[in-house]
């Protein structure tokens, strides 16, 4: 009989269903070590949690969060809450000695973060952040080939994130649109497209950036209306530790772009460019090929490209936004045995990225570079 | 508290693992009337059944299928052997008065699969196939616009499916270039694409079929070489009820195709066109557009394509091949609380299509026409 | 001061313009041994054959095109009026010793084409057709692919010619429709195809074919309708002299495919993709690749082409359909001169393609396979 | 008859070949009111002169550039010389009275394009610059459709413009490495973008600029190796006047991109996408579309697309790069024949062009935001 391992879910919107399905599924997809037991579900509302409980397959529920951290039986905390609530939550369990999943980002205080990264250095735990995107096994594909060197000294990058959902101008004026929850599509998108530089090629060492707001102002419910204090627009300019160019734009409405993740990487002697819209191609050049046939190839994800043969034999048949989540719960149970190659963002490599983001904010202030040390 | 279903998986290769994911997964993603309770797990050896039970989370393993679907606890069987198996396996089943979920083809021979539509005649349980592709939201979008008369009267269609697994002339001879085992491409492969007629148009009436062998013969184990008796190529010109007409191409030989089912369906006042490769997106062209902005519009799947929204809120971000079973399980768990409005290929339907497939065959013998009827 | 050749163009219309722009250009794109002279242009109303004759830059303009061949500085004639008149026009140049340019198809009727064919053996002047697509320099590499043997034997491919403009169903019963124009598609649009197959792979050997009609009727002009006699719509099954088998699809009411030719090319080694829509790309699959990134490479046209470095120095930007014209022109003069190497499709390589379509058209009266021989 | 008008051409480098082919075949594709007579060519050598009049088809040759500014027949001069030959040149053009068509950019030294914009303005004649991406029937397309409001007020946009032709590092230093020959990538490049900003939505007001070299120091022919003084990569963050944010990337360093000019532009409405790479195509998503069915719309050139009709009736048969420059021609002779409405880019936006291109440079050197003003 293998070890298991119990699991604290806290959160059961779209997030926490994600971590719920990512625990009810590791065992089959990649029959870990430890196999996990869904022990505790943690949801304001106890009705709620309740029946959240029963539909995720969690034997215990509670409506307070802190009854689930003191549970003896609970191994590892899955944190799908709001990001305001991350740094008590992920603080206490840490505290208590148990291993943190957290969403990302961190928190929206740079000093909250810290703190977090403090608490997990004392609690010598796993504390990672759910940076999905990295699991993909294209996302692993490049990186093989970066450090295989298949493109050379990366010359260059270029690294987009858009979606549409604040690109009718028509929508009413809510929280995204309020300075006192953040930048805008900095602190919404930039996260992600950072997690892919910090394991692909580094984050930025000095950065410059301009943000703008496509509407001015927004409908409110009175029939009025209220100026937008939020950037749905943000580009940066950016410099690796290398010297290498770089830049980096988010826009939250771009009308068309539903998840797009666009990454162009220029090396010496190729070219790789990913989009997360199709996320199970990459498109690689080489240099190397016979001139006459040079061209970007169309890679399809396939077993290959590890660890896609643990969900299909047959390449080409595609993982889904939902498989990334397994990938990244089986790399969390990597680490939570100690297994230094574990594949995982951990709260320090999360602070960086988060510490990236607020030093692109003071660049739009000053209007000019910024050094990220 | 909610029902429950007990269920028993039988075989556990890839696609035994696919329906345990499924099974795993259906409760957290659609929340069911009835939640799935993983009562029992057959496979030959005992050892790697206790094995795969704990790894998939059954409570019970045995070696003997027969205890299996003798068991009380166990309302719903899964079928994932090998097709020779599953007429036997199917029909003790529905004779135990179990609903059935059985990998697609039923049966290499077509009176087998006849009796195994008798017998879920006889029973009167659910009875379905595992026809996964159906179950694509965008293929069911495609379905919704044939429907709503988006693009008219279908007036041609094309289907293409290939992949390469048979595409190294260096492959040493194996039971898919075994007469004994099949015709080849034609049973292999063509299955799925008629599950996506049969869905979307209808079946055909009649057929005209030419298959090939890219290699004529394949090296064996000794060093020498054996004369392949399969066909890995076959193309088949059909009718529609309707008189459109239609080409069916499937190759398993095909360099660099993966997972490709490419559809073209032309319409008399739009196009749509699909790829498997791409599976969250679909081509659609509408006459009615303004002629200066007339173009195929790259559709990417998301919450307006129902059911993706139970998987992700946000669009594009891409549901994977797996996601599909759960939403076959989904739809299996309607078909057996009787819901008539159920998505599956039952057996009646799947007899349809592998008498197709015998047709199409009995054409390339006679070099001629072969009504289906 | 080098060498002139006196040009006569009989037809005006689209193709009259092509040949003319061709022959106004060629001499500084390729710098041909003999520079041509625009010396006669004939068009059926003598006001519209001098107006034409000044725009398109010729000498003299001639009502009476026995005139413009009887023209003693006339040395090769273009001809481009409607294909009912290609013969005589054609056999009456040739038995003045004229070189030919005619656009294809050669004519209506076979015998009329062979008859064309044995005046060009007998008058030993150059006689070529004008299938365009072959001269582009991707189909070049597609070929030079081919012949290198850089994927392998052809196993098997397809050919798709797709447009939109008798999509319409509303669109009035005129000459495409009239069984005395022609079959349809067939004649319309397959000559295209085969002339790639023609050089790349060689003509089919047997065939089975079924066309269909997506409307019966179209509309008249006194309001009421008429039966449509002519097929927009035909499949071929075929084999190759190898052995391996094929596809072509020839549809001229495919919504939104406005000049599609597709081709896929399977071979024991790889593959290669290539859509005219798309004319300045080809897709290239090697299994020499490294497996973890094998793919499908996008190259796109360039000096590496032959002779796409004639127009453009940089790769990249793009030939055009009127550029596929002034290549044709080019061979023709090489043609002329008498090199046995120019790329052309002459009198007696077209019979060949037009007697395929003879063939086709046969089988589907007969609904059975029909050798070509 | 109609009347003509006398062309002197000075330079046949592969310019100078592309305005000979346009001189050539502006006549039969646009029948102008003037037909363009082909008087003198000017090239340093007087032997080349000789033979490339003699290839490109002009009457008269010359190694004095000035004698063919003094030729009475010639009305129009095409300059294709270097570009730092170009102010002397046009200037004398200008003041003798002749229309000029000058390849761009106009000068390396913004005081010289000046007093070319100035000789122009005293001179009252046709000044033009050879900016052909924006005669592109796709671009026009663009602009109708901001101009419609097809996508609402433009929120953001960001184009991009590769290749590949310096991406080698082992490629000697040459001139493009020189400092005493520009900036880099930003005069190569930029100049072909900001055109296209220009006609479709006016040039920036403020940027702030980032180059960066992708290598450090290039081999010389002696077997040593020299700094590269020049910016192989440029990148722009700007605003347009009406606030709108934008990002602007030139690198001709980029394996795999040959002629990219990648053009992203997001309104309130909708979004277009255009690459140059497929030059007969334009993306437009509309947010008016039913949400099912919204997707970016790949449409296809065609005769709906003015002036693509002029070259080919059919739609999707696709124009070349030099076609481009046909389609130059002819707007540069409705200039002459002083219409209003002709789409050119005269030596005052020209100038403004170039203006951009120096304040861009500007901001790199002081690390901040510069305006253009």
């Amino acid at each position: 009989m293998s070890a298991t391992i119990g699991v604290g879910l806290i959160g059961t919107g779209y997030m926490g269903k994600c971590h719920a399905l990512a625990w009810t599924s590791v065992g089959a997809v990649f029959g870990p070590k430890r196999r996990p037991k869904l022990v505790h579900l943690a949801e304001a509302d106890p009705q709620l949690a309740a029946e959240r409980a029963e539909t995720f397959g969690f034997e215990k529920s509670t409506a307070n969060w802190r009854t689930l951290i003191a549970d003896p039986e609970v191994d590892v905390v899955s944190i799908t809450t709001p990001n305001a609530l991350h740094p008590e939550m992920a603080i206490a369990a840490l505290e208590a000695g148990k291993h943190v999943w957290c969403e990302k980002p961190m928190a929206p205080a740079e000093a909250d973060a810290a703190r977090m990264r403090d608490a997990a250095r004392a609690a010598g735990t796993a504390a990672i952040l759910g940076y999905n995107y990295i699991q993909n096994p294209m996302i692993r594909q490049i990186e093989r080939l970066l450090h295989e060197g298949a493109i050379g000294a990366v010359t260059h990058m270029r690294i987009e994130m858009d979606e549409d959902f604040m690109a009718d101008a028509s929508s009413p004026f809510g929280p995204k649109s309020d300075g006192a929850h953040g930048y805008g599509a900095l602190d919404d998108f930039a996260v992600h497209p950072l997690s892919l530089l910090s394991v692909l090629v580094g984050l930025p060492r000095r950065v410059v950036t301009h943000m703008s707001k496509p509407f001015a102002a927004r409908p409110t419910a009175d029939g009025g209306s209220r100026e937008v204090e939020t950037y749905d627009i943000a580009n940066i300019l950016f410099e690796l530790e290398s010297g290498a160019s770089g830049v980096l734009c988010v826009n939250r409405s771009a009308w068309g772009r539903k998840g797009r993740i666009a990454v162009q990487i220029y090396g010496a002697r190729g070219s790789i460019v990913y989009d997360q819209e199709r996320m199970n191609e990459v498109q690689f050049y080489s240099a190397d090929d016979d001139p006459a046939v040079q061209g970007f190839r169309t890679i399809l994800a396939g077993p290959a490209h590890d660890p896609y043969g643990r969900f299909v034999p047959a390449p080409g048949h595609g993982l889904g936004f939902n498989d990334l989540k397994i990938i990244e719960c089986a790399e969390l149970l990597r680490a939570i045995d100690g297994d230094a190659g574990a594949r995982v963002i951990d709260f320090e490599r999360g602070l960086a990225i988060e510490r990236a983001v607020h030093a692109m904010a003071r660049s739009h202030e000053s209007g000019g570079w910024v050094d990220l040390s």
